[in-house]
């Protein structure tokens, strides 16, 4: 598997694919790489001729309190990770190629980002969508893949992509779980066996919520009020926030029509965990 | 001349001239375009085999009590501007084209933007950075084309361009003035023939400014200090701003080395006229 370090050698490979007419995806990844990011590979490789996934811990979306340098990476495993999917090109640049000296611009978007994630990690999307924003111009693909399971980076990343006329495809990617329900994350490796167990609650309680919806309920606050007691059965839990929201612009909705993201967020013991359902009702 | 006024319509042009190997150059633009406008479509024209001007007043670079209504617009005669210069097409677009409800997206630079026109004027260089990225991503040019006059639009450009990885070439064209030495600009229609003269204030005093330093003058506040008492001499002029900069990150210098921007922005009457040297000592 070829690794690229510079915007340069990325640029000039991409270059020569484009010369013979292929088509590029862009799988845009922190590393350590787990099934989730496979599947967006895959799916990339799927409709693309060449495959991209850049691999790159983004040190402005995260907070001064947060795990920039905890993080886990592992770019070998990444590696053998991106080759076992059908990826074609490893992008792993230093922070200083991204981010020279008097880095002053920014990417942002408001709308999307005021809740969930965002009301508790205010710079957060403001980095992502910088990080994109450069990735897109870097690489130039004409479809990039993002998970589901960051539903609101998902819905920010499309916003910021039709307001800036983006010349990309975003092509939007179901939950990777595991066999017991939890779904895939780099962080699901800070638990110790005891938190893996707990944070069982999160996927369990956002269960009983679909069901209530499926059996009919349309009011968002009883949807919230059934997954905010389940999560509240687990002592090792601690609820950030149960949000009922629409998709699109990522606002509180009162009742549950058209498309709708409940999204959860819970630390277990240190480690902050998300995840999330979407209905089309 | 050829005139689009969407994204789909432009972008389908583009591709049919990407397709022949064609190179795109852009000339962004709010219209009512003069000779300075049409030295930066002849540069283009000279450097790529199409060139495609942009007509947008783009009104999220206006502030709330700026001259959005009355800039002035004639599109019959930008059209024989652009055929004159040699330009190939003109995208127009309607501002709901360009902002869609929901439009909550914009790009953003710091450090350039402090001081100068950034300091009274809060909102215009990221109205200024948002459209001309969308341009950028609409056109995707390999040359954009921007005006010395408006110098510190133009480092502004060049500074998100580079942080942000814009795969396109900022070009820096020189001033154009009328005979008498006015900088050309859309905002000299708004000028009586009163104004008129005593706008010469502008490019006499900065001229003054400019034989200082060649005469030797290094500190750059014996420099500020020629070129306001010479301004201040014309009754007409308010004084908005005086600066000598460093032309890359627009922040002020003691003295006078390296690449050295000196600004000036003049109300003459109630019209805001910006005049500027750059030496490179």
């Amino acid at each position: 598997m070829k690794v690229v370090k510079t915007v340069k050698e990325v640029r000039e490979i991409v270059a020569g694919w484009r010369k013979e007419g292929l088509t590029v995806g862009l799988v845009p990844t922190m590393g350590f790489l787990h099934e989730g990011h496979q599947s967006l590979i895959r799916k990339s490789a799927s409709q693309n001729d060449r495959t991209v996934v850049s691999v790159f811990v983004n040190p402005i979306q995260f907070g001064p309190n947060e795990d920039l340098e905890a993080y886990p990476r592992d770019l070998n495993r990444d590696m053998q990770k991106v080759e076992e999917a059908g990826g074609n090109l490893i992008f792993n640049p230093e922070p200083a190629e991204m981010y020279p000296g008097h880095f002053t611009s920014f990417i942002d978007t408001t709308e999307t980002t005021e809740l969930l994630c965002g009301a508790v990690r205010p710079v957060h999307f403001r980095g992502v969508c910088t990080v994109v924003g450069k990735l897109f111009n870097i690489v130039c693909p004409d479809r990039a893949y993002f998970g589901q399971k960051d539903a609101q980076q998902l819905a920010t990343v499309k916003r910021f992509v039709r307001d800036l006329n983006f010349p990309v495809e975003i092509v939007p990617c179901p939950i990777v779980r595991e066999d017991d329900g939890l779904a895939k994350s780099s962080r699901n490796t800070y638990l110790n066996a005891d938190e893996r167990q707990a944070a069982l609650i999160l996927s369990k309680s956002l269960k009983l919520g679909k069901q209530a919806i499926e059996a009919g309920e349309r009011d968002a606050q009883k949807v919230i009020d059934i997954i905010r007691k389940n999560l509240e059965t687990e002592p090792m839990a601690r609820i950030d926030y149960v949000e009922v929201v629409d998709f699109e612009n990522i606002q509180r909705t009162a009742s549950i029509q058209g498309e709708v993201l409940v999204a959860i967020a819970v630390y277990i013991g240190k480690t902050r965990l998300i995840d999330n359902f979407i209905v089309n009702i």
